[in-house]
């Protein structure tokens, strides 16, 4: 009998990763490179297939792969495979999950790279058995990828999510976005790096940076990841309020911090949650670092 | 062939009505009476189903009630019938669909009062034709009610929808609920009379004299209304972000207030929002007032 592998492609703005997975959704080969040196979008799927066909000479006799699944950041369209304006790469209304299709030869399917997360961790990581899932990707920007009754939660127009710029303080700091108040303002990597400069009068390369003096004892730095950490915690309070979601996984740069950041987090999400919903949520760390888009990617490819 | 009706109950704090629901969704008959003087859920089951009995006398030939639809304040378990603590009511864990389905032979189902209104505008008012609607209840307390591809949106634990304890603003009023900075501190009823009391110095009896004082100019009404319609917006402007919701139907109370709290509600909401998500969303006044509620949970109760 036929064995039914896939592969699953996490395309970013730095590189992308390319991941052989057997039937039992473990990653058996893998393959990566670089995306700033691609000349387009072209060029990009030439090179993801070129990498896809090199993992194909590690599938075993009698396997055969039948999906191809790529996440990638939004905005994209998960239903036409189209990256729609992917940020980094400069490119605009392409049919990707085509493109790499036509060279490869299988079916391709393109999905939300936070989306993908989360679907990864919710079958194969930290959200395993959970009933109402969130991941929380803070990096650059804040995002969560939903999970109800095992599906992902797109919303009408494709854009439900938007955790970074739910408001917590309406009279709050003035926004990238147009708004003011936003999480991402607070607890974004670059909301942080800006918070520290300014405190601590000096010049930080990353939140890392940050992270490291607070393990240290700096105590403008375990301010800011606090003050981080309760705007981020507040809005998530309103997103389990408003979707009844439990289980958070929390991932991305940001939580190099640990307790720095989650504690504060933790008692903002109990402290700014309706009675049952607070007390019935629970915060855990990702496990899949970033396997978990290559396999959710491979999933969605799997199971449509 | 027989011609197949509904019957659908508001069963609330201070009274239940019934109406009598056409197959054309037309309340062609409907009774009322208090529920302050019930002494209990035995009796309330009793003297609905009376109440149900005198409607079915206004049933034409040929016609047939073939279900009864409740609802009621939560919380309450939809699946099982179950009103589990209704405010103002003083019950707990009473089986209530089942113990009214006995007395007037029918099935009856039982559905959260926000829930039911926001189906009945959904299907027969302000929400007809939207993709994703939530109908937004200011009053005493604030909720929301999801419907999404005209499905009700419930969420793991039923909870979902608890937009008035989402926080706009960490370092915000304290609130009844042990959090502080809810958008219900500012923009519910008790709110709303708290603020003017405060600001104008005297005491006032409801929400709908501060609208007049409104109307006639009065300076602190005015600003108590743009605060509590500038919270209530950013509150919105969560939900639109974390669920994708570009419908907003406006019921309760405090919407007497007119432009004096919709405008800065309508500010809040696109300030407040994501790029698109703010422009696609719109906000309209509940149409049916009263009657959502028990067209909505006939329709729940004839759809399942």
């Amino acid at each position: 009998m036929t064995e039914h592998w896939q592969i699953g492609v996490d395309l970013g703005g730095t590189s992308f990763k390319c991941g052989l997975i057997s039937p039992e959704y473990k990653i058996v080969a893998r393959n990566h490179a670089p995306t700033h040196a691609l000349a387009g979008p072209e060029q990009a799927a030439e090179r993801i297939a070129e990498h896809v066909r090199a993992l194909l000479k590690a599938l075993p006799v009698r396997a055969q792969v039948s999906a191809l699944g790529i996440c990638s950041p939004g905005p994209l369209d998960p239903l036409t495979g189209t990256l729609i304006e992917p940020p980094n790469l400069g490119w605009r209304d392409v049919p990707f999950a085509r493109m790499v299709s036509e060279r490869v030869g299988m079916p391709v399917t393109l999905e939300h790279d936070a989306k993908a997360a989360a679907l990864g961790e919710y079958h194969f990581g930290a959200g395993r058995g959970s009933d109402a899932m969130a991941l929380i990707i803070v990096g650059t920007g804040i995002a969560a990828g939903i999970i109800l009754n095992g599906q992902v939660y797109r919303g009408a127009h494709n854009s439900a999510g938007e955790i970074g710029h739910i408001t917590v303080d309406v009279d709050g700091p003035i926004c990238r976005c147009g708004s003011n108040g936003c999480v991402e303002i607070y607890a974004s990597g670059p909301g942080i790096i800006s918070a520290y400069e300014y405190a601590a009068h000096t010049r930080v390369d990353s939140a890392e940076v940050i992270a490291q003096a607070a393990e240290r004892g700096d105590e403008n730095a375990r301010r800011v990841f606090a003050r981080a950490g309760r705007a981020l915690g507040a809005g998530m309070a309103s997103l389990a309020m408003v979707m009844d979601i439990s289980t958070f996984v929390m991932f991305g740069g940001v939580m190099q911090a640990g307790a720095f950041v989650l504690e504060p987090t933790a008692q903002a999400l109990k402290h700014y949650s309706y009675q049952s919903v607070g007390s019935r949520a629970r915060i855990v760390l990702a496990e899949l670092g970033s396997d978990a888009g290559i396999l959710g990617a491979a999933w969605r490819a799997a199971h449509g």
